[in-house]
C-alpha cells in the first residue's frame, strides 16, 4: 500500500466509470489531486448535488431536477411530435443538433429476447399512455440502427396503426465517404436515393 | 439547454480529466446517474475525504493524507536507497513491481529549457538536502527514457559525484518481440548484453 484506503478506494470507483481503466483512473485522480481546489473540492460539490437533486422525469425518462423535465414542462414544445430514443444520451444527441422542437420520450432500452427485456421493462405502456392522453399526430422512432433497436421500432410501430410513425432517415452520413461505408449502409442509401 | 445547470458543471469537470472528452464525460455522467446511491453519491463523498485529506509527503513528495507519507514514515524503509522519480505515477507503479525497499524522492516533473523549468521548480533542492541528511548510500534514478527524464537524470548526477549513483536498466522489455521494438531500445540493448 503506497496510497490511503480512501485514495484507493477512490481510483477503485474511478476505474468502473465506463471508458476509465485501473491505469486511467489513477491519472485521473492523481490529475485531481494536483488541482485540489480548482478541480476535486468543486467536483465532489457537484456530485454531492448532481447525487441530491437528479432524477428521471416521470412523464419522458429524461434525467433532471424536477418532476417533469425541462422540455415536458415547456408549452413550446407540445407540437404534437414524439421523439422516442432508448437512452438519454441519444435525447442529447438529438437536441445537440437543434432541429427537433417536439417532445420525447426515453424507452430505457430495446426489447431484447436474449436478456429477456420485454415491453413492460421498457417504458412502452408508459409511452403508449402520452400518446391516448397528449395530443400526438405524429411519432418519430430515433431508435439506433441496431437488430435490437429496430425490433423495438417494429414493434412500437405496430402498436399504433392509426397514427403517423416515422423513423430517421438511412444513408450516406455527413462528410462520409463511400469508400469507407458498410454495404448495408450504401443499399440503404441507394434504395432511398433520391431526385437531385 | 436539456439538462439543468448542475449537470452541465458536472459534464464539464468530468470533461477535464485527464482521458476523458465531452461525449466519454456524458457517458461516465449517465452511468453514475442511473447507479446513484452505489455510485454517484459514495464517488462524491470519497471525493470529499481525499479532498479535505490529501496531501503531499512534505519529505518525498508521495501523496498521502498525512505530513510524512507511509513509506517516509517506515523505519523499515529507510535501508540507505532513494530512487527518484518524475511522479507520483511513477512512484506507484515502481511499488506495484513490489521489488524495491527503500524510499523515494518525486521531483514533480523533469528539467526542461523550453518551459523554463530548472531545478528550483523541481524537488531537487530538496533531494540534496535529503542525500546529505538521511544516510544514503544509493541514488536510483528511475526517470522516464525521454530526452527530459535523461537530461534531468544527468544533471542530478553531477551534482553528486561522492555517492553511488545508478538508474534502471535498459533493454528488451518482457514479454517483447525484437520486430516491435524500436532501434534504440535493440542498440541499448545489445550494447548492454550480458552473458548467458
Amino acid at each position: 500500500m503506497t496510497h490511503s484506503a480512501d485514495l484507493e478506494t477512490l481510483i477503485d470507483m474511478m476505474a468502473k466509470l465506463p471508458g476509465l481503466g485501473p491505469r486511467s483512473a489513477r491519472r485521473a485522480v492523481l490529475h485531481m489531486i494536483k488541482k485540489k481546489s480548482l478541480l476535486l473540492s468543486p467536483l465532489a460539490d457537484v456530485m454531492q448535488t448532481v447525487a441530491a437533486t437528479a432524477r428521471e422525469c416521470l412523464n419522458c425518462g429524461n434525467v433532471g431536477t424536477t418532476d417533469l423535465c425541462e422540455i415536458c414542462e415547456s408549452e413550446k414544445r407540445a407540437n404534437g411530435q414524439i421523439c422516442v430514443v432508448e437512452d438519454v444520451a441519444d435525447l442529447w444527441a438529438m437536441e445537440r443538433s437543434r432541429v427537433f422542437k417536439g417532445r420525447y420520450h426515453v424507452l430505457g432500452g430495446t426489447l431484447s429476447a436474449l436478456d429477456a427485456i420485454g415491453p413492460d421493462e421498457l417504458r412502452i405502456p408508459r409511452l403508449l399512455d402520452r400518446i391516448r392522453t397528449e395530443e400526438i399526430s405524429e411519432v418519430i422512432l430515433a431508435l439506433n440502427a441496431t437488430i435490437d433497436g429496430q425490433t423495438t421500432a417494429h414493434y412500437i410501430a405496430d402498436q399504433l396503426p392509426d397514427l403517423e410513425v416515422t423513423s430517421l432517415a438511412q444513408g450516406v452520413p455527413i462528410g462520409g465517404e463511400l469508400d469507407y461505408l458498410d454495404d448495408g449502409t450504401i443499399s440503404a442509401a441507394l434504395n432511398a436515393r433520391k431526385s437531385f
